[in-house]
Order: structure tokens, then sequence, then C-alpha cells
């Protein structure tokens, strides 16, 4: 459900559809085999192709589910999931699939995303891309100012660099024969974000940022413009020169900031960066312990990504759509008088 | 201001000014020679050294602030810092020290996490600690299960291995002569933070955690646990094995996860790592721009820290312990109903 | 959908169903003809028959609609409707039904309101039962403290007065042969309700309450115990004063507080009273505008209740028991630590 | 505190001191005899006489507190006060005063209500006027449409019915000798509100409204236009018929909707009426119990007001001022595209 949709955007199925396909599972070897068409309907707030102005409801189904394929973890915590957690939280927990902790949960953020870049697009002509730009120790050198979709998408891998991608999709696939996983990172930038979104204490456009994609599934770690690599630096190097840009308005003849200072956008391309681990679920049999305390051993079933990177693209993107559209807004109840000159 | 403090917690304002001082400029030659003294009073919320349950205000008056000193900066944005992008937000921006924006916001951090200390010690026998782990290219290797509060406050740094400690030391001083700052990295951990706090979708613990510390001032960085070294690990050198623990409840016996599973604390060790750019303001001559686009050199002048990280140390813990105790009063609404067993 | 909802309640379709039965359109004659059988799914938040602790999705779809049936009110704006605030705040309105301002959506609060009823009933013994107490100027004078669902379920006008009740369901039935429709008062108690709920400034119970109430369509008005009969009483009247009670807690000898003071609960029955205008549609025809600002004529068509009370009843007592259920989870997180004595 | 101000707003302390001199005590012989200058600092967020976009911090010092005058009150509980659900909530209470139950607090209302008041007034034209309605059982008849600023100020009970004022005048001076106390009505009118203020289902503009109200001490009862009137009015005779406006927008014939229809604003003046019981503390002798649940005869002391109507219109003005700006503020954020025509 999406509140706070402003009313009259076009929107329609096709239009999340297109987010959602990226997303979902079986959209080429290198994910899950598991097979969802990820069909989404549209429940409310639509009517005639346009945005009411109330909650948008979006419905997907899971088409290929199969709760009895958990029954054999019905009583046993696997290793780096959820299992033990959610128990612990709430003495109560829906063995058949993860969950409320299933990474299946991340098709309406997707969802929700695609909204969220229709009105930046619309009102204020954001773009934001997300690729892969890292893969277990095989890293890609891209410039997030030159990359376009096109060429994310040109590869399964959703590593825009071809000779880095082909590497990629080979230790993916190596690590699948092994019954193993991998992780990487995932680069995003927002292109076109008008400066003075965000808030400098509270809400600090970095920090929404940081928990938007620290909430997906498998993420370890968040860096904006330069990052852990800041730490090396000093102040004179990592400082962005201001330049007289065109518009009248400041330029920075760096992006060190990665596009926010002081909690709010600057106008300079914003440039993320999310650690993801490698793939909790291995086919491996593993070390672990029942709810009665234990020791078993857990064998390996199933259907899973060896890497879900590619697959975390979209998802990355619209975590940062949403934080994005949300600032947007707020800042048209901000900057509600008259501008002197 | 700080809402939802619960009734009857023993509050006085030597236990607020204790973790005050550590943030406090002026307190060891490697910060800023600045001195505030940062005497807090408090104002409401309190009643014969017992919290009441109803918002508790502190405040904290600047005792040494010359407003002058920052005349040269009324017109000019400085590289790096937020005088831009706070005029771009508000069209209006107080130039008299950093307004909103200035780093001195944190007092108020610190102080209400000296409240959310109280209480998790209190009430859950939490403890929080942090230090600095590296400055520059200067790291220290540190076993945060080991690290006690007084090994942190031996050396004006914060690093508690002393030998590399003398070492940043010598660097910032270096730093200083020159006329330049460095950067680094602060992690924290929590210890005995009771198995279920977070949440498994929106509120994720490690969200929250990033959130909280990606709004301190010069923050580029979060990591959870394995942070970015996981992204070049394999699946079965990532996962956290469970063994048998002794009250009944499973242990594992790596920590990986850094003490957080799918968004919901395990009961082991909260692990953080927060990267810190190297402070902005610098004693050097920087090209830049004024509010008419036009372009000038930034003369230095004026009193500031090489290096925040020592003084960081406090504020980190400070949102470490805010996020935790929003949390566990979380669960005391949530867990309301007697288990089975 | 329902956030906040304990885990390990036991929930169940039919438990959500008996309340939405008493909202249900086509119960008696004296409703609305429209028939609609309200099934509630539970999509989400349940397993095997106990809450989760997540999210509770509760689908109830439209069997009866007409969207047709509404062509003719395309570009009409019916009086007293929310069909002209509609479009001037969103510039775009759903015309099939009334749209996000259609009744309808109560089905929800009536859902949602019976979780709220099980965990307050299972948690802290506290019930919540509403009536109709007035019905045009036929008023029953009803004991707020001596009333029983029985009663008030034993005629369809759900007034437990049986005379008056009598007289009620013909002056509904004398209105919809005019064309015409009724308006009156719901009475609601809470009984078994502890001390201790609410806040003394922000979130006020009494507050809360008068939101909750005043957020059901065709309400005007809201009154906690002497409500508008307190302004013509002196000080030393309305006072309720202190008697000593059982449980070494003080009960009031009268209860003009309705069971709030200052914001907070003080264990007496809280009793409040809501005013309900006369349904807006009619089978008469109308003085209205169009949607070019012509005047034009509004033919009465369509099914319609012509007095909303008797279906009122559930909804006020849903609006009544999230207040409390949310105040009570408040509390839970609020009274953490140990009471001297 | 206010959050959300936006900048640019010439902001002043005498324009907030002039809200506040209405509500002080001691303005006139009617009220209390205690006398607070009730004198405004405001300490952040403002900047050479404008907002700046961030949190404005208002402090008003107690002048006139006298703690001791409490000490008889600490272990009892005064009927119709806070004081003892003020303790079952919190197992604490600061006895000197009133603690947060004090009607004091409201002085930080009619701050931001100023602050709100200047908002609407620069930015949307809206006015807000409040005045006493009835006293006891006298009554005014007030047209909202006509009455001004000046009419509510020319009598020290602030009724603009200039007869009725000066029995409203008597009826408190006689209640004082009497050392009893009395209630009344305040009523509030908004004028030039815009059409599309509120929301459609959770946050309607009249349930802020009552919500707003009934946060004030001593409320019992909100109505919105026809209000409990309604409820003995047919549909015929309620309804408001649309007719054609001069502005392209239609206008109501009447305005029984008080301005809001659906939770929306139609344009029409906004009218409520707040019942006000009569004062709690009375100069008589009084039956309650004591902490130890024993009974006690409370003796009369200390300063009240008779009648608190008088200084409760700016008070009744500020809740309503900081609803409408609140919901001006969020349509900014709602009506972000261009419309068609």
């Amino acid at each position: 459900m999406v509140d706070g949709c402003p009313p009259r955007l076009p929107l329609t199925t096709e239009l999340i559809q297109r987010d959602l396909d990226r997303r979902r599972p079986g959209q080429s070897k290198l994910t899950t085999q598991r097979n969802e068409a990820d069909r989404v309907e549209i429940l409310s707030g639509v009517f005639e192709g346009q945005t009411l102005g109330s909650t948008i409801t979006l419905l997907v189904r899971n088409a290929d589910a199969s709760p009895n394929a958990y029954e054999h973890l019905k009583d046993v915590y696997r290793p780096s999931h959820a299992d033990f957690t959610t128990y612990a939280k709430f003495g109560i927990r829906n063995w058949q699939g993860g969950g409320r902790a299933s990474a299946r949960e991340t098709v309406g953020r997707v969802g929700a995303g695609a909204i969220a870049r229709l009105l930046l697009c619309s009102a204020a002509n954001v773009q934001v891309l997300a690729w892969v730009r890292q893969i277990a120790d095989i890293a890609a050198d891209v410039d997030p100012e030159a990359i376009t979709l096109d060429q994310v998408e040109a590869h399964p891998t959703r590593c825009p660099a071809s000779d880095v991608a082909e590497a990629m999709a080979k230790a993916i696939e190596a690590a699948r024969r092994d019954g193993n996983s991998l992780g990487g990172i995932v680069e995003c930038v927002a292109k076109g974000v008008p400066a003075g979104l965000g808030e400098p204490v509270f809400d600090k456009l970095e920090a929404d940022l940081a928990k938007a994609v620290l909430s997906i599934p498998a993420t370890k770690g968040f860096e904006i413009g330069s990052g852990f690599g800041a730490t090396t630096m000093t102040g004179r190097d990592h400082n962005d020169p201001f330049v007289p840009g065109t518009m009248g308005q400041p330029r920075t003849s760096s992006n060190r900031s990665g596009g926010v200072q002081g909690g709010i956008s600057n106008g300079e391309d914003i440039v993320i960066r999310v650690a993801f681990k490698p793939t909790a679920t291995i086919a491996s049999t593993q070390d672990t312990v029942d709810n009665q305390n234990n020791p078993v051993a857990l064998e390996a079933k199933g259907r899973h990504d060896p890497c879900v990177l590619p697959r975390a693209v979209p998802i990355v993107e619209a975590q940062v759509l949403l934080v994005l559209a949300d600032h947007w807004l707020r800042q048209q109840a901000t900057d509600v008088l008259p501008r002197n000159g």
C-alpha cells in the first residue's frame, strides 16, 4: 500500500510490471529457478488511468509457493536466517517459506518504487539507476555519470562492464555448482535531484538512504560518495571545491560528497554503494540447532539464488526512489513562500 | 527534548554531564581549542531525582560562541559544508556559526543518549561502548568482546590500542600543523542486547542503526558485522553456525551477522563501524564561490578539530543507545501475552 | 491492514465476521436494501489460528456494487456529500459510488476493531458496547452501567429500551416512505479500562476518542461524560468526589468525568456520545450545481439508509476499541520499571 | 518547540506576545489573581527577524510560581483533577502545581498558534477568531460571519454581545464570591479556508479539529456546524444546497456542514463549538481521598479562575490555527501536479 502519492499521475499496471519483471525470480539462469510471474493488480487508488491521491493498493499473488518444501525446517533454525530471531521476538513463526522475513516481500518495495519513479520523473526529471559493481572479488570500474539503463540490462548480471560481467556470471555458475553462494556490491546513482532535498538534523538525506537500503535483506553496509575511502584522505584532498555553475547556482568540481552535504542534496549526482553478503541459503550441509536447543545437521534442499545481486538492482533503485520521492514532497511543503529575487 | 522516557528512573545532571564531558570541545590538545564547559540543566521531566514520564528538557548554553568570527563567511559557501545546501533548501541561512548544520547540535544527542544509557542499563543490562578504530591509514585491531571503557578513555584519541593510539595522535598533530585534517573509523559494540529487538521489515534494527549514525555530521559509511568484507566471502564461510547455548537459547559460534539477523537482534554482540570523512574546515586557502556565483578564494580562519574522531566516540554511542532504547521499549508493547512454556 | 497487533492472539475469521455482520448492509428492513455479505478473508498476519505479530491484512470484496448506477452523478455535486470537496482537493474523483469518501470504508474499521476487541478482552478484560440513544427527537434513557449486548441486539434499531426502540423504528420507516432521512445519537461505554491509559498533553484519551469517532462519516459532534450538559453546571455540582475503593485505589461516587481526568483514564466507565446528522442521500429532488458551476436539479435514485444509526453502533465501538488498544499498548511501554511498594 | 514552520516568515516576539497576552493570568478581575507576565523569548529558529525553516523554540518562564502553596496537596487527590490519574499512569507525580497536567502548558499552544496564524494569514489569507458564546445558562446569539476581533476584545468576558457579556461577568463574580465556578461554550470561526484541506479517511479535518480542542484542559465536548442540533433534523432540511459561486466554484446557501464535507474543507466558514466544564478548583471544602485511600476533607486554598472561558478563547483559536496550518502545508505536498484547465 502506497500512501501520499499525489493525484493525477498517469499510472498503469504495465509501468509497475516493468520494474517487477526486473526483480522477479526465474528471469535468467543466474537466479533462482523458482518461477514467479509476479503479475501485479492495482486494487485501489487509480481511476481511469490516473492516481486519485488516495491509498494505492498493489496485489501480487504467490503462484509457485510450495509450503510443504519447508516441512523439514519447521523445528530448525537455518544459520544466518531470521528463523531464530523471529521466534525470539514473537514467540511464534510461520515456518512455511520465511514468513515476514522472506525476501519475497521486496516485491512490494519494487512496486512502490515504480510509482515513486513515475512521480520523480514527471514532476522533477529525476532519474535513478543502479547496477552490479562487484561480485565476490570481481569488481567493475563504472562511471556513474555515463551509465545507461540499456547498458545495465544488456547482461543478466546487471553489470554494465561487459567483460567483467561475463567473469561474474562464471563465478556465480561455479558457486551454484559448488552448492555455495556469493555476495557483492550494488552501486546506485540519482541524477537530476534538485538542490535542497533532505533535512539538516533528524532526517538527513544520506541517513534516510542508509536506512532504506539497510532494510533490504542481506545488506551489511552502506556508503555515500567517497564512503569508507574517505577515511584515509585528508581534508585538503577530500573537500569538493565549488565552482560557478551555469544556472546561477554553484557546482562542485569533484563529487566526494556524493551529492549530499549536511543532510541536504547539492544538485550533483547522488552516488551510493550497498554491500550484500553471500546468500545465506546454500546447497551444503550445515551445523545448527533445533528449537529445543539440540545440535542438528541441516541438509540442503530447495531452490535459491546463488547470488542475489542481479535481482537486488531494482530493489536498491526502489528504496532510493522512495526516499527521494518522500523528500521531494516534503520540500513542496517547506518552500511555500516567495523567494526574494 | 526527550519524549517517551519511562517514569521513575533516577536521573541526575551529573549522569548526563559525564557523557557530555567526553564530547565537549577543549578536552585535550587533539581537539578544537574552542572551550565550552557544556554544563547541562534539566528544565523539565525530573522531580526529586526521578523521571516523571513526561518530556525531559535539557538545556546547554553556548558559552564561547563568537558570531563575529563568521563575518567573512556571510556571503561565501565553504567547500563540503552545508552553507550552500542550507541556502538552497531554505532560501535563508544563519551564517553565524553553521546554524542548524553545526556539529554543535550533537550535544543534544549525547545528552539524550545518556538517558537512554540509564534506561538500558537499569532495565535490561545493556552496555554500549565505542572507540576509535582507525585514523587516516593507521588502524587498530581491537576485539570488541574484550574492550573496556577505561581502555578507551586511557588515551585522548580514544583508541584502546595504546601503541597505535600514540601514532594516531602524532598524525593528528601533524595534520594540524599542516593546516589539514584527517578522517577515520569509529567502531561500536552493544553487549547484553536481548534477542528479539528490531522489526522484520520496516524498522529493521540495522536499518535504524544506519540511519542513526549517518545522521552524525561528517559520516560517509556504515557497516554491521562483516560489513563490506562480506562481499568477498562465500555463503559457506560467512554463515554463522548455531550452537546450543547455556540458557536454552542458541548462540552462534561466529558473529559475522554482527548481532542482528533479518532485522532483529539475536543476543550476540551488536558490532558496527562508522566512516568519518576528514573535517571539512581546514586551515588552508580553498577555491569556492560566493552567493552571487562568483569564484573566490576562502582564507582559513577560526578554531576547529583537525580530526573529529576522538569526540565522535560518545556521539556514536549516543545514537546507538537511542536506537536500542526505542526498540527495547517497542518490544515491551509487543511481547505482552504469556508465552507457552 | 492492522499493524502493531501483538503475537499469539487466537484470531479467526469468524470472530471478525461477527462484528462485520452487525455493520453489513441489508441486515434488516431498517437499513439500506443493498445486499453485501461482507465476507472477510485474512490475507496475512495469522498462522495456524494465531497472530504472528506482523501486519494483519483483511480483505472484504464488494459483491453488490453497481458502478453504472452512479452514471448520472458523474458531473454533479450531491449536497452535503464529499463530491465537491474531493474534487477540490485532488482535481480528480471516482464518481462510481462515493470513492474514498464512501461509508463503505468503515468495513475496515469494524474489522480492525474486532482485533482490538480480542486484544483488550484477552489481555485487560476491557468491554466496549455501544447503542442507539436517540433518533430524531426520540430519546432513550439508558444506564450505561447496566446495559448488555443482548439488550442492544434485541431490536434492529439497536436501541436497548424496547418501547422507545419501536417508536424509533416507526420514525425511520416513515422517513423512508417520505424519501427523507433521520439522524441521532450513539452512546458508547467502555468498562474495565484500567486507570492510567492516555497521555497528559498531546494524546489525551478523550482527544483521541474524539478524533476517532469524528472520523466516522456523518458525525457532527462528540461528548464525554457530562459533555455539553457540563456547561450549565457549577464546579461544586460537577466535580466527582473521590471515595475509597476496594482495591486500594480510589473510586468516584459520580462519573461526570466520563472515566477520563486530565487525558488519562481513572478506572471508571468511559462514556461518550456521538452526534450523527441525517443521511445526506435522500429520495427527493434537490437543488445543486454541476462541475461547470451550473445549477441543476438532482433527481433521487439508488439505495440508501434512511437512518445510519443502527449500523453505526459497531463502527463507534470499533473506533473506541482501536483507541483503547493503542493506549493500552503504549502503557505497556511506559510502565516498565518496578513500582515502589 | 514548533517544527515544520516554513522559512522566511517575518516572526517577532511582539507578534507572539500579542496572543500570549490574551491568555495570560491576571488580565482582568474575572480571571485568576495570579500574575504572570508570560514574556516570551525565541531561543531558536529565527534569524534577523525571519524564520529559518528549522525548529522554533519559545521559552516562557514562570514568574509567580509558588510551589509551597501546594504542600497540603502532596498526598491528596483533588476531585476532577489529574492528580490521581497522573499517579496511576506514572507511579510518580510532581505535586507542586499540577505538573504536566497544569493548564499552564497551554501557554505553549498559544505561542505556537501565533506562528500558525502568521503563516495562514501571510500565505493563505485565513482568519481564525473565537469568542465566548455561553457561560452557565447565559447564551449569546452571535453571527459567526459578522463578528470581529475588536468586538470580542471589547469586554473582559470575550463575549461580543455586550448586554449578554455584562450578565456573564456578573455570574462569574457571583460564582467567585460563592467559592464556586462556571463552565460554558467557546465558539470559533475560520474564514477564508480554501476548499480542499483535510483528508478523506484517516485525518479528516473535523476529526483533527476535535482532537485538537479536546486536548485543551476542561473540555467535555465538540461540535461542528449543526452539531448535536443535527440529530433532530431531517436530511431534507439539513442538507446544504449548492449554488453557483462567483469564482467558478460552488458555494452552499446554508452552512450546516460547518465548512467541512467528508473530512475536507468546502470553502465556507468553518464553525465549531467547544464545551468547557466548570473549573475543578473551587474555594469550597470537598470530600476526597488521600494516596493511602483514606477519606479526607480537602480545604479550599490558593488562586484560581472561577471561569476559564475568557482565557480559553485564544487557546481554542491556537488549536484551530495549528490544525489548519498543518493541513494547509500537507495540501502543498499533495496538489503538486498541474491541473487540467
